[in-house]
């Protein structure tokens, strides 16, 4: 078991080389197995691409048969856009498959598992599987759900304020903090604001990281299309999407979409977070990073659309006359508290970051 | 270095085993070693009993001539309780003495070195200083300002709440964190709390421990002398002492006095809390735990007095209608902020427990 792991934790490697590639698709890794050695090891680059068990099979070439491989993810047993991995292990002769979790995908779902067990190879799943689930977070929310991975990120005091009761908040968490939250913005696909945001503080929301790959959409909350032209978010090079209301003016939306931002508009006064969703998810945006303000962090909050928080706490003290970012709740019970568990807690810099999900 | 390193850890582990039972002293270990191998070990036990190095000497013998000594705190030269332990060493021939840090106190301060190094041994200093100024926190804040040592202890949400708006609060952390806080209680000679949580709560303040030594007095800031007789606090064993001011009824205090609650009366309206770190100090208590409720760790906190500050954070929300624990500081600039540094990060259960000190 312990040697499962072993080589299930080099397959979760290669399956992170994946990530900000593979789009809709998991991230997934291969490693093929003889006699304690690796003969094979592949990873899922991009949708369309080769599978990881296809790319670790044509590694390991005919010494495959009687081998066995480490996959992180379900193999595939349809046609997608490549052949089922299924086929291709079975013609191989692999022996044993060991897998970390099951594909939620519907067209697999076990599926795979079972043509494998039919064909006489011995399966194994479950290995690392908390480890997997976290790594293709993404990916299962989307094929669940069919709407966005979202996270809120908080930077925050250790009394629970983002800002001085003056508003000011340049900086409450440390230089290391703050680099670390632009790795964090740079995996996500967009990143979320509400109006008051871009009118108190103008941001870029760029990710100033030394090796800059693909900016996420900027999206704006802003139900009567508010955002400045001079904003800088509409002056940078990165798209923006303005999610508005029947509020927003007609005119006005025309000469913001003049200017290059998208426009969504949802039914309600207030703009309707899970039509925004599932609008951004037919975009081809499958994971958001929800960074403020208060408002829009209680919205998603209460509305359940949170499916991690990251919190930076720097310590130090503001007071109670400081900035709240999250809004009256009226709880009256502990039972009624909005409960989390910490999935990882690490330094950054002076600061320390914890990584927390809803308890379901 | 890396030895004296070893060496010193030793050391500082045999000092620890003196907490609780030291008093006013500072907690000392000593390692003596030659070649290699340590031969004499010891550490102080009491005020009056015989010093670290006194005890590893007795047991290294005549063996000690030439060997190196390891000792978390400059030996003493002069005669209080009992004889210098410098006089000690030169006699047993030392060659070498490595300390962690000078003794604060004025009748040492770096004249135990001296004599050392004029008696020709050699004196190496600073072997990890950092965790025995840690180590020695009350005893080197009590030797410099005769006043006790005191750290607040707050149990919140990850929003910095430490009730719900409707005063619930029972259990915001878990129960690991709960029995971590008890541990942390008995390490104090005095808990600290206001009238408002007496009132509120009726708490006991015990330390629910499996191996319950000495409990700690119970402090009650209570300037009006309000507190009910029929309070689980004067109902208990432990010693109370009250804190009050010329408001309180002398009538109540007398009957006060005569349950057994010992008055500690300061000058103004509200209790003088430096006077009262006096009056306490003078009384043998020489570290408090604050543990409430806001308006008490917000005196302490502006005043400047408090020396740490131990935060269990629950990954939960209450929301900003929740009970903050520190009061209005009206912060106009950042610069203004209170800023303290992470001394260490531990896990408590499903909490994290964060140990911080101000930055001076």
């Amino acid at each position: 078991m312990e040697t499962d792991e072993y080589f299930m934790q080099r397959a979760l490697e290669l399956a992170e080389k994946g990530r900000k590639t593979t789009g809709e698709n998991p991230m997934v890794g291969a490693v093929i197995v003889k006699e304690g050695k690796i003969i094979g090891e592949g990873y899922h680059k991009k949708a369309g691409g080769s599978h990881a068990e296809i790319e670790a099979l044509k590694e390991a070439g005919i010494n495959a048969k009687g081998a066995t491989i480490y996959v992180n993810l379900e193999p595939c047993c349809h046609y997608g856009k490549t052949p089922p991995c299924t086929e291709a292990l079975i013609k191989a002769q692999i022996a044993r498959v060991v897998a970390a979790i099951e594909d939620p995908n519907s067209k697999v779902a076990g599926k795979g598992f079972s043509q494998l067990q039919n064909a006489g190879i011995e399966v194994s799943v479950g290995v690392l599987k908390d480890k997997a689930s976290k790594l293709n977070e993404v990916f299962i929310k989307n094929i669940s759900e069919q709407i966005p991975f979202v996270t809120a990120k908080i930077a925050q005091s250790i009394d629970g304020k983002i800002a001085l009761s003056s508003g000011k908040s340049k900086w409450i968490t440390c230089d290391a903090a703050r680099k670390r939250g632009h790795e964090i913005r740079s995996m996500y696909d967009g990143i979320l604001v509400g109006i008051g945001t871009v009118l108190a503080d103008d941001p870029i929301l760029d990710c100033r990281l030394a090796n800059n790959s693909a900016s996420p959409v900027k999206i704006v909350l802003d139900s009567s299309a508010a955002i400045p032209i001079e904003s800088r978010l509409l002056q940078g090079k990165d798209k923006v999407i303005l999610a508005t209301t029947a509020q927003a003016d007609k005119g006005r939306l025309k000469k913001l979409e003049e200017i290059g931002a998208e426009i969504v508009t949802t039914s309600q006064d207030k703009v309707n977070l899970k039509e925004l969703l599932k609008a951004l998810y037919n975009k081809g945006i499958y994971s958001i990073l929800v960074e403020g303000g208060a408002q829009v962090f209680t919205s998603f909050l209460i509305e359940g659309l949170l499916d991690k928080i990251i919190v930076f706490i720097s310590p130090k003290i503001i007071g109670g006359d400081g900035k709240d970012y999250v809004g009256n709740l009226f709880l009256r019970e502990m039972k009624d508290i909005y409960d989390f568990y910490i999935d990882h807690v690490e330094k950054a810099g002076d600061d320390v970051m914890l990584a927390m999900y809803p308890k379901k």
